[in-house]
């Protein structure tokens, strides 16, 4: 499976057919979604093979940069995501997904939280640069993940 | 102002200090979601006086790739982002914008759209990778925009 070329600026913004652009490296980025709260659960990169792979199951799939390798979200954690949407932007050089979080700890992020994106700054005008939390951890990283 | 710099895993991950990561070529990737809504707007990158723009003036400032230039969003049709919150990513190489978008039109997109991710895929087990349209543009992008 490969997906459709490039082609025009009108055809690949205006149009109805999905021609993913993947950068200089083979990658494009993804932003992914909780398909019910809306809330923005993390942000990785995809390869031809991962989306093809996430495709194929329903289950998202990411490439890891740092470990030069296919990564189907959950498979150690068994916190997979479950795909109810797949969107491309305007230039389709970005994807989006909207997931169903599921797995014991409902969580996407590897410190054991919902979303990855569980701090705000507390001011934009303070010279500190304080973050704040947003929530709690679902879970203990350090009982999840098994040494490497 | 400069940002603070990047320290231990620990400390980046699960502190309460704004330290993001600029990329090689100085870039933050940088997801914007409608405040109220939580619709995923746009995907842009920001370096390090963008993001400090948006900081002082509380608007949306980005910077655009193409065009090599800081890129305060709706400088030119008036549709503007004022943000309300700024969160980042565990490994603080991404950042969240929360904004209420603002302006003539109330949108984000070139093409006139709410968000840039107005197109959908229809199935996943499609040949074709059909995109369906989820709205309509509430603008139309020739007369907003001037020729150059």
């Amino acid at each position: 499976m490969s997906f459709p070329e490039r082609t025009t600026t009108a055809e690949i913004e205006l149009g109805d057919t999905l021609r993913p652009k993947f950068d200089a490296d083979g990658l494009i980025p993804c932003i992914t979604q909780d398909a019910t709260s809306g809330e923005v659960l993390m942000f990785a990169f995809m390869n031809a093979e991962s989306l093809q792979h996430t495709l194929r199951t329903g289950k998202a799939t990411y490439w890891s940069r740092s470990r030069r390798k296919l990564w189907v979200k959950g498979e150690e954690s068994g916190n997979i995501q479950v795909v109810r949407e797949l969107r491309t932007d305007c230039d389709q050089d970005v994807l989006l997904l909207k997931v169903e979080q599921s797995g014991p700890a409902n969580a996407s992020c590897h410190n054991g939280y919902k979303s990855c994106f569980y701090r705000r700054l507390v001011s934009r005008d303070d010279p500190a640069f304080r973050l704040e939390f947003t929530s709690q951890p679902l879970f203990d990283p350090a009982k999840v993940y098994k040494k490497k």
